[in-house]
């Protein structure tokens, strides 16, 4: 075939010159056999555009539902909101299949400063982190820091990051509270979540191995209004488990302030934190059956999840509304999509991918029928970037389909696509993985945070988004070629 | 006397010609006279512009002492803070003048949506409210919305506003809790506060004379955060004292969605708030002692005390600091002003005007001799207006103070001063007022509510109002006129 002579990777550079070079070899029978193709999904894309569809559901969904995190009466409203929502779509095969969810109660969170000068700080306990009644029984120092119900009392010492923390002494650590003061920087992109997010997943074992009693951190976010930005940590096998909260960003400048006037700063933390047993939650499904090849998957996402203290408009609410718009809209054509469109709406997201794994487990036999798998999990501002990582021989179906996206502003990125989080255990199968990127310039202003709620996201974006993931979808789903499989990660995807 | 000829209240359409007629009319004399005080005056505007002070003294406050209610520990902090900062100042007759303040507790605060959808939201207590425990005692129906120590669980009736409250029945509002449903518009000026604002003071008796169980209103706020804004309300003598809260405007959303969906809303309210005794707090004063007329004075304040919730930046620390800062700046002078400079802080503006009273009640004799007062109380945003209510005669030099604003950006505004709120009685004795009015156009986006942090303010611009108040006072306290007696007030103040 022709598309094989493609090299597999082209880059960026490159990328006009190739896209170019493809519709010239291709040329007239690729256009004329998708002609249809295009123009359906050309229809399709303008007609989405112009819907309310997505922001109904979202509406719905925060209104009706608000937060749904795992394993809480929230989740379980989720999960039967979003069958109902399907059936009430007319979606098919609506579903949801069993998750296994951990189920950790937040708790009450309360912290001052003690001295030199007394002041209540907003906090946020870490997701998974313990309590602070609880760090008695795992051998913390208590002694030092002191322990017990009414929480844990010590003295603060500061460093920028984990690299800082490591170079300190463990007397300079042992028996205090450990504050990671790292400042996020704003991006289209959102990368510097994954510089600065490392603090909070990693930073309190490894205070806790220098002999810290506790971890603060500056909330990992971009906003500078009071609220704090939970998000999970990760428990090292071989540390204490200490307790670990995150403060607002106005909350952090200030123990930073009193830090600066020199004298030692004292701290005292409240979290009332614990882990309940595992419970049930599901993965929520509904597809729009293929006409010829319904055992073929497109599959479109996100996750039904929140955190406990907003209404998840944006993470994920957005991500579900989407998917179930682009379905709905899919569903109302007069003939269904080649293969079938599945909307799966994955179980806690957040704390673990316990939904995202038991997809890849229980389909682990048709994985091979995915033709394609995106997510939507980056908040509802434009999408501004396209890419996908399909099978060297289905390039020119996707440069055809960057045409497509083109009218919405979107650029077409040839380095291949990263996938949402809940994709992860699709790679190892070569499930194709398609990303079309929001852009996330205030995405972290909100992102875990009580203030991720309806008014946060704009009913225009979010119509372009549907626009754009209706037009992927069923592109995916109606075109001839096959997408499968994608090319071997040549490294482990970077979530 | 050449200035006695012009009009008493000169309109705003003729005021530029009015002022160059002033010009014209007192042409050399005036000029050669005033030459040395205004040379100082820009001097001193200049170096204010480029000192830091204000915002360091911001930051001391803010940092050292946090919220400071009236009655509570930071509110004594705040004290000692002012008085220790007024001495470092090198300010003269610091001393402290006793207040008694009223002392309310916040308590806790919860709500949540029981039906159809159940949410907790996000809300705050009224200042003064009665807790939910409490209202079993007052005569509220007891029998129809629950009451007790676990809260109060009622329908909710949502009304526009207070006019459309007056059109419902007793019927249709017993045993419910009225929902306060009224937006308030962002304007520079701020008036659209005074619009809004009477929902949270008059609503709460006025739902109760209707049989209402409890009050909730939608903030009286411009931010789309999810702060719910605090502020008093004023029980009526005659009403029974019914729970009240406001809602953070994300909330009162949702709440506003609920009730579209057309079928009853329940909502269950708790509140801990409660009242306790009296007790004491203070009005800080310092002074740059006049060297001519030490007895007269030129009054420049700010209120010490803050809400409970936030840092008190905005509201009113920044008032305090453009005080302290304009008097350490004129101090710095080589030779002091005529009159005497004084700053006071007043004790509990929000809870009552506590300090504000005191102040008239304690200096009634000399308030004949108080050249001028002004307040900075509407946060620190560039100083756009400037306005004096003094006798006419002294009106061309309120002219010449406008020329010497004018590189600031201010215009001058000649249809007089209304003063802040901690100056109102000072009105019946004649006290000569200005207004250096800030730009409030994001004001209320924070005002009252724990987002009201030191982050929000700009250093620039509150190094102009420093410049702008610095200018204003030295002016008016070297100045040869006498600015008393002000005209009467044609209509009692808005505040």
């Amino acid at each position: 075939m022709i598309q094989s002579k493609i090299p597999k990777r082209p880059q960026v550079g490159t990328a006009l010159a190739v896209g170019s070079l493809l519709v010239a070899l291709t040329g007239v029978r690729t256009v004329s056999a998708e002609t249809t193709l295009e123009r359906t999904a050309a229809r399709l894309r303008d007609r989405a555009l112009a819907s309310p569809i997505a922001w109904q559901l979202l509406e719905s969904l925060t209104v009706e539902v608000g937060q749904r995190f795992a394993g809480t009466s929230g989740d379980r409203a989720a999960v039967a909101w979003a069958e109902a929502k399907m059936r009430e779509l007319g979606l098919e095969n609506v579903r949801s299949e069993p998750v296994t969810v951990p189920r950790w109660v937040r708790g009450e969170a309360r912290g001052r400063i003690v001295a030199p000068y007394p002041q209540e700080l907003m906090l946020i306990a870490l997701g998974g982190s313990v309590g602070t009644s609880g760090i008695g029984e795992i051998g913390a120092t208590g002694e030092i820091g002191g322990t017990g119900e009414a929480g844990i009392e010590a003295e603060v010492v500061e460093v920028a990051d984990l690299e800082a923390l490591e170079k300190l002494s463990d007397e300079a650590v042992a028996g205090k509270i450990v504050f990671f003061n790292k400042r996020m920087e704003r991006r289209r992109d959102g990368s510097s979540y994954g510089e600065t997010v490392r603090v909070r997943s990693r930073g309190p074992s490894a205070a806790a191995t220098k002999g810290a009693v506790a971890v603060l951190i500056r909330s990992v976010g971009t906003g500078t209004h009071r609220f704090p930005h939970t998000g999970a940590l990760r428990y090292a096998d071989d540390a204490p488990r200490v307790p670990a909260a995150a403060l607002a960003v106005p909350d952090a400048d200030i123990l930073e302030l009193q830090i600066r006037r020199g004298g030692p700063v004292r701290f005292h933390l409240f979290l009332g934190s614990h882990t309940l047993e595992d419970t049930e939650s599901a993965n929520v499904i509904g597809e729009v059956v293929g006409r010829e090849r319904p055992d073929e998957i497109v599959l479109i996402s996100g996750h039904l999840d929140s955190w406990d203290v907003g209404s998840g408009a944006l993470d994920d609410g957005a991500g579900c509304a989407i998917s179930l718009g682009a379905a709905k809209l899919i569903s109302e054509l007069e003939t269904a999509p080649r293969r079938t469109v599945r909307v799966v709406l994955f179980a806690n997201e957040e704390f673990g991918l316990s939904g995202a794994r038991a997809y890849s487990e229980a389909h682990r036999e048709s994985l091979g029928k995915h033709q394609l798998a995106i997510e939507s999990d980056f908040g509802a501002g434009r999408v501004w970037r396209f890419a996908a990582s399909v099978r060297p021989e289905a390039m020119v179906a996707t440069e055809n389909l960057a045409k497509l996206l083109g009218p919405l502003d979107i650029v077409h990125d040839r380095t291949g696509a990263r996938g949402g989080a809940d994709l992860l255990f699709l790679h190892p199968a070569r499930v194709p993985i398609a990303d079309l990127t929001q852009d996330g310039t205030h995405y972290f202003d909100f992102h875990h945070s009580a203030d991720d709620t309806l008014d946060k996201v704009d009913p225009e974006a979010l119509a372009q988004n549907l626009a754009a993931y209706t037009t992927l979808v069923y592109y995916a789903a109606e075109i001839e070629t096959s997408f499968f499989p994608a090319p071997e990660r040549p490294e482990p995807p970077r979530r």
